[in-house]
């Protein structure tokens, strides 16, 4: 069977109870995660401009966005809930194909499910049939997509709105057919744009044209029936290698959200290894950033592909800096949201370290992994070399971290009863009554 | 200057003044060229669908459709006019870059204007605009892109509307070439969903994207400044092969609308020198069609790429056949909008003649060329070669012809009086004080 027909058949016919506690324990830690994202990116300038720009064209106003006071139609929700929950780089990834899985999934999720009230459990469900969704097709063209410069979150995160709300909308196999093949030729999205406010629009565009093209297949708007395998379909026009057969094997056994990460820096996953490296150093030497005479980091290739940013004056560009990053971890101790700030980034005791930092590229050095030489203008020389990053998949966050992370992103923005209610609803999501609560948790004193 | 920043300074600094007058009339031809595919086009099923689905997420309702009742907001309103006037494949067709260039930027601009007021000068300054971003944008990336699968109508469209209304926002160069990264990010649409919905949906989506775009680059949403010639911008990715230099060589010289083509056949342009050579011998012999024992047609080798579609039971199917288009015009020595309807898919003695053609790739044949050879049941061998089809460069319909196929697109759908007066006002259109008035004429009974 096409892997187009076969995807849709599994999504079309899954039932909740086939899927394993594990893996719907995860999609809650998976949503948890998102929803502190969004409520700690959600007064971010993107959004704002965002909901500025698009109110004149917004239907009526049936959907709360997450963690403002606005309402939107359902798309445009999608849309800004999409552009809130990855503006701050703080989302999950799947490292296998570098997906930030969850926003272009539940950012549509979210907003149909404000407009049309949703079970938690019919929620998971769709959740994670997006999430597999996305996945698989991701595996499939991953490497060879994504390193041509594609920016893949959005790219195969379209396909996952598509099925998720395609799920909640019950399609037929025929009409889920459909809708892969509306994802497939709305699927865009250039890393050229990294640090631009572009680049967190295209987790909301694929929560929108996902959802938009299950909406248009469930009214019968047809799209060829190979969108993915297809001659001209998604993976032979947009990868010059893939495998198509990641995306069918082991479909509804090997779920692939139990290789979701998340991460503990809001900033590009792959300098992690290299803040960790640097706390480290922090931690045991406190070395003062007057004291710092120069930086040399070891690092995997692909580290200076995507985090090469020299020239820094705001904080979004300082998420893409193996440079700044490395700065941070030595001067402060740590790299949380502050760090990532404007402030940050203009910070002459950061700066001054961060003009110090050399990054070499070594093919020898994985993804995870980083190797630091700090010399001290006094000669001494400091070095540590990280195995595992936190919050990989060896070291993953646990649920406790998951829930400090979210606090961190909250405070300030929600009262506490809030937080802990929020917290409290994503664990026990398969058994609310309606998703809207949850929803209502994270706006401002929404409760 | 980088290119994406020199098409940006054009765009923004240009004047209606600066262009000259056979340009201006080029436009309207292609206005009014447009305006009766979209008269024709807008009952077809992927229109009614589209207006089905997407009515419940309307924004306000300020911008009537072309040739319909009915008011979305401008956005959706580009959506519906983009498939309206896409979907008869009776487009306009720029054959150096196989773009069907109007629709994405009219189905915007005629949105805009019926939401905002538009003057006819002003209208035409913004086609224009568009018509040669995209133009220069397709020529850049074709033929390596287009070979590789991309509907390049939709994915050079996107830049189209994103000029056209971006210069009737008057945005800056900054603005603009947000706008030019922003179209850049969204490009999409694969070959794939030819034959289907998807297809026209292609033309509407590129026309809504690229308004977005601007609107989003007038609130100050910003997107990589390197959209088109960035290491990952959209030459880089979309295409294998490129040549950027054609995007700015020549620029407010040589407009690329003079080399625009209007199809005398609402099918794939590849199959019209078929067309051409079967209606002469039609004409010349009128073969009945139970006498036709063999069809043999040798042409160039995308013409079996596009149009090569032999399982047909309806009227979009034939729009892409190489066997079908043969067979109407012997059969019945005209391939006008009656040719490619269900009804014509199903015909016994269509179906019978289009069984016996074969076509053959012959890279000796050029895309303006067809050779066709019939045999009837009797021995007696007839034989046409065709130099140059109907509606090409060298051969291009008059302005009386562009008016004929505009009444036979309207016939039964306006009223005479209407009809004449559409045609007039575009003529007219850079004296109309309001395009508005436009508008209303294409709409039944709407005067």
């Amino acid at each position: 069977m096409p892997q187009t027909k076969e995807l849709a058949s599994f999504i079309a016919s899954s039932r909740l109870n086939d899927i394993p506690r594990d893996v719907i324990h995860e999609a809650k830690r998976s949503l948890l995660n998102f929803v502190g994202c969004a409520v700690g990116g959600s007064l971010e300038a993107a959004v704002e401009t965002a909901i500025r720009a698009l109110s004149p064209y917004s239907g009526e106003r049936l959907a709360q966005l997450l963690a403002r006071k606005e309402q939107f139609d359902p798309l445009y929700a999608s849309l800004i809930n999409g552009i809130s929950g990855h503006v701050y780089e703080y989302d999950d990834t799947t490292p296998m194909n570098y997906i930030h899985p969850t926003p272009p999934v539940a950012s549509a999720l979210f907003a149909y499910a404000s407009a049309n009230g949703v079970s938690g459990a019919d929620f998971l469900h769709a959740f994670l049939m997006g999430f597999e969704t996305e996945s698989r097709i991701g595996n499939a063209i991953y490497p060879a997509h994504y390193e041509a410069g594609w920016h893949i979150t959005a790219t195969a995160g379209v396909f996952g709105a598509a099925a998720g709300i395609g799920k909640l909308l019950s399609l037929s196999i025929q009409e889920t057919v459909w809708a892969i093949g509306l994802a497939a030729t709305q699927a865009s999205g250039l890393r050229e744009m990294f640090g631009s406010m572009a680049k967190s629009f295209h987790a909301g565009h694929a929560a929108r044209n996902g959802y938009l093209s299950a909406v248009l297949a469930k009214s019968g708007f047809t799209a060829g029936e190979h969108g993915l395998e297809g001659p001209r379909g998604f993976a032979a026009v947009l990868a010059s290698q893939y495998d198509l057969s990641k995306i069918t094997a082991g479909l509804g056994k090997d779920f692939q959200i139990r290789y979701n990460t998340y991460k503990p820096y809001p900033c590009g996953i792959v300098v992690h290894p290299t803040i960790d490296g640097c706390i480290d150093l922090y931690r045991d030497f406190r070395p003062s950033p007057e004291s710092i005479k120069s930086v040399r980091v070891r690092v995997a290739p692909l580290v200076l592909d995507l985090c090469n940013k020299r020239e820094i004056t705001q904080g979004l560009d300082s998420k893409y800096s193996i440079y700044h990053s490395a700065a941070v971890g030595l001067v402060r101790g740590k790299a949380g949201l502050q760090e990532y700030s404007d402030e940050a980034a203009n910070n002459s005791l950061i700066r001054r370290v961060r003009e110090r930092v050399t990054a070499v590229a070594d093919s020898s050095i994985t993804e995870d992994q980083s190797h630091i030489e700090v010399e001290l203008e006094n000669g001494q020389k400091l070095s540590r070399f990280v195995e595992q990053s936190l919050g990989n998949l060896r070291k993953p966050l646990t649920d406790r971290q998951l829930e400090d992370k979210f606090r961190d992103q909250a405070t300030g923005r929600l009262p506490g009863t809030q937080v802990d209610r929020v917290i409290e609803l994503c664990w026990q999501l398969d058994t609310v009554q309606d998703v809207r609560q949850l929803i209502k948790g994270t706006i401002p004193n929404g409760v």
